[in-house]
This record gives structure tokens, C-alpha cells and sequence, in this order.
């Protein structure tokens, strides 16, 4: 946790918080904070700065609050992934937060297990934890937009080509042989598969929207591993 | 599993393979393979290509082996990795692997615990593992070199100079505003701090043995993420 994320309800006055649970508990056991020290704090959705700790027991945390500075600015980026295994959905989620993704959609495909879509980790609850814990990582207050997408033939041929606007579309897809072009319109909308890949007829549909085949070459990466990949290439 | 590694005792001939153990057990429960079935196989060390299934069972897995291709090139990479947490240190090797570095060096730094250096984890047999998975992961066979150094300076000061050769050396450091070059020469160094980053003495002794500062951004990555970033940055 390099930013300490406070929710709305942690105000008790505009420049002062209180908070208990996850966050009390990281801050008294990892930071070991202290009565008069500064932690790095942000308010969610808004602005980030110093949170001077007044008080700090079983009770609870109370910080005075001085929030001067602006979060970092999103990434003018859509990803759309296809929804991992359980093991493996909360460290993307958080990765594709922490890089600064504007939107995330987790889409259905062919090779998605239809126990994936039933986890209790695909709750919202969970999903918007995960987003937090991206955002407490990277130093950023603000959560990106997320979305489930649980058909994909509708999402692909009725939405996608909307979210697509003017900006450019990609689709990571092995043995293609297409490269990431050099100059990019923002914004940019990348499609992740699952494990196992696309299938083609998912390709051509993802395609036909307005994505371009883009291939990473011969190694085949994790999904969190080629996000970041694919993420640090285009920008 | 992308690709299932042969190791050298697996060969009972050049072209007649026999394993038992994890491996089995994955084809066995995860592809369901059947005899008759041809596997994507590599050798470790050596080629990949096909391994027939002749026969699968609690005994083990017999292979008729066809193996006409060459694993995809190393990238010209050494990373310097400061020792994670022993939580996601395997993550770490397993990605550093499956992304093509050509070597990896797990180095101390101040704010790595002397306790991730005594985690099992550590141990040589499973570093090696990880680095077996990250190459089933992205189908390779050459494992790169892994280094373990656990002094800091007389590694910075004695051999990094040596290591670098003519490359590019580059030092992830929040804060210093270096952007990444162009035009790299390769090969290229990197060096990835702990959680919590460098300390300023250490940042002095990395770019003193020619490692120039490059900034990722206000954000604060985890390891795993800010090294395939960079690695598709670079790469």
C-alpha cells in the first residue's frame, strides 16, 4: 500500500478522517505508523496528499488531512480481457488498476470456463476491492470503470465498435505476425484472451469491430504478464 | 503448461521419451491426453516440437518425440532484481523467465529483509522450478543463467561494470525524470529495486557502474508488473 485510499465515509470533516478494518490494520502492522507522523493518503475519486495521524489504536485511525495534489492522469485505455480463472483474476484486475487503465471490461469467450463467471471472486464487491488495492499500489484515487460483459457475440458487434470511437483497436492474438503500430491514435482499446487464446471466430468478430491483429511473438505470456507488456509497448 | 519440458533424463532414446511426476499428472488432469495425441514438447536445452503419446497411465507417460524446431531467441536482457517478498518471488522468477531474459540476478539492497534471503523459496531447486514454469509458460527450453547475489556493493562495485560489457544499463527509479532511450544499444541491463524502491546510495552505486536512471511515472508498480512493462517497453 503506497497510498492510504480513504472512501467518503472515512470523513468525519472535510480535512479530517476516521477510519477501522483493513486499512487500520495495515497501517498499525506494515507501517507501524505513529501519533504525529504524515502518510501518503488520497481520497477516492478526488485529490492526494499528507494525512498527519492524531489518534491510532484498537479504536481506530484519525488523520488531518491536507490534500493538495492531483492523482495521476488515466491512461486514455480500454482493456478488454477475457475473464481469468479464479486464481489468477484478482492480480489482473489489480495490475490493469494499478497501470492506470481508463476502463476495464471482463468479456466472455470460448475457452472462459462457465465456473469462472460463478466464482464469488467475480462479485462486485470483490471486483471493486481489487480495483482499490490497484489504486493503493500505484498512487491513484481514481477508480477506472468496469464492466462485465457476459455475451460476447452483443458486446462485440453492438457495443465494441461504439467504445472504439476514433481511437485505435488491438487484439493480441499469437501468429498473426501483426506488429504495434508506431504512431497510435489515443484512445486505445486492447483485447486480452483467455488461457488457450482467442478462438478464430472470436478473432474475426473482434476484428470485424475495428481491431487489429497484434502479435506479441513466439513466447506465450500469462494474462497479467502480456498486459503489462503490451501496456509498457503502447505507452 | 504451453509446452511440456523434457529434462534429459527423461529420454530412455534420442526420440522415446518416459516421465512420471508433476508433468504426468498435468497431462494427465489438465490436457486429458490420450494415446494417439500429439503434445507441444520441448527438451530442455535443445528443440521443440512434437511428442506422441504412446502411452499414459498411473505408471507414467511415453512419448514418441519429433523435435524439428528451435526455441525462440533469449532477449539480450540481464535484469538485477532486488529480492522479493518471498510471497511473490516466484511470480517474479516465473515471469522474468517466461518474458526471455537471458540472465537474472537476484540481488540484496537495503530494504530487502534478511528474511526473504532464508525463505525455502530461495533455495536452488526452487528458483529452478520457477524458471522451468516461466519456460513451459512462454514455450522455451534454454533456461536462463540465474545469479543469486547477496552483497550488494562488491557486486555493484566488482562485477555489474563487467556484466554490462557495451549494453545499455538502465535503473528503475521513481523521481529522477529519465526517460527511456530511443535507440538502445544491446544488450540491455535492468535493474528493478525492492518494494519501498532504492535507497539513495544505492541508486549512486548503480548509475556510478554506468546504469542510467529511468523514471516509470508516478505510479508505483509491483514487481512483476513494472518488469513485463518494461521489458514491452524495451523490447
Amino acid at each position: 500500500m503506497n497510498l492510504l485510499l480513504l472512501l467518503p465515509e472515512d470523513l468525519i470533516s472535510p480535512d479530517h478522517a476516521r477510519l477501522t478494518g483493513r486499512r487500520l490494520r495495515h497501517v498499525r502492522e506494515v507501517h507501524r505508523a505513529v501519533v504525529g507522523e504524515d502518510l501518503t493518503v488520497g481520497l477516492l475519486g478526488g485529490r492526494m496528499g499528507r494525512g498527519r495521524v492524531l489518534r491510532v489504536d484498537d479504536e481506530g485511525l484519525e488523520l488531518a488531512l491536507s490534500l493538495d495534489g492531483e492523482p495521476p492522469p488515466k491512461l486514455p485505455l480500454t482493456l478488454l480481457i477475457a475473464v481469468p480463472r479464479p486464481k489468477v483474476l484478482n492480480r489482473v484486475v489489480a495490475a490493469a488498476a494499478s497501470l492506470g487503465a481508463a476502463r476495464i471490461v471482463l468479456l466472455n469467450a470460448w475457452k472462459v470456463e462457465k465456473a469462472y463467471w460463478a466464482s464469488p471472486l467475480m462479485k462486485p464487491e470483490n471486483l471493486r476491492e481489487q480495483l482499490l488495492l490497484g489504486l493503493e499500489q500505484a498512487k491513484d484515487t481514481v477508480l477506472p470503470e468496469l464492466r462485465l460483459a457476459r455475451l460476447f457475440r452483443p458486446f462485440v458487434e453492438d457495443e465494441l465498435p461504439g467504445l472504439l470511437g476514433g481511437g485505435t483497436g488491438l487484439l493480441a492474438h499469437p501468429g498473426t505476425g501483426g506488429v504495434a503500430p508506431k504512431v497510435l491514435g489515443a484512445p486505445i482499446t486492447l483485447a486480452i484472451g483467455p488461457e488457450g487464446g482467442w478462438i478464430e471466430a472470436e478473432a474475426r468478430s473482434l476484428t470485424e469491430a475495428g481491431l487489429r491483429p497484434l502479435d506479441l511473438g513466439p513466447r506465450i505470456l500469462r494474462t497479467e504478464t502480456a498486459l503489462a507488456a503490451l501496456v509498457g509497448r503502447l505507452f
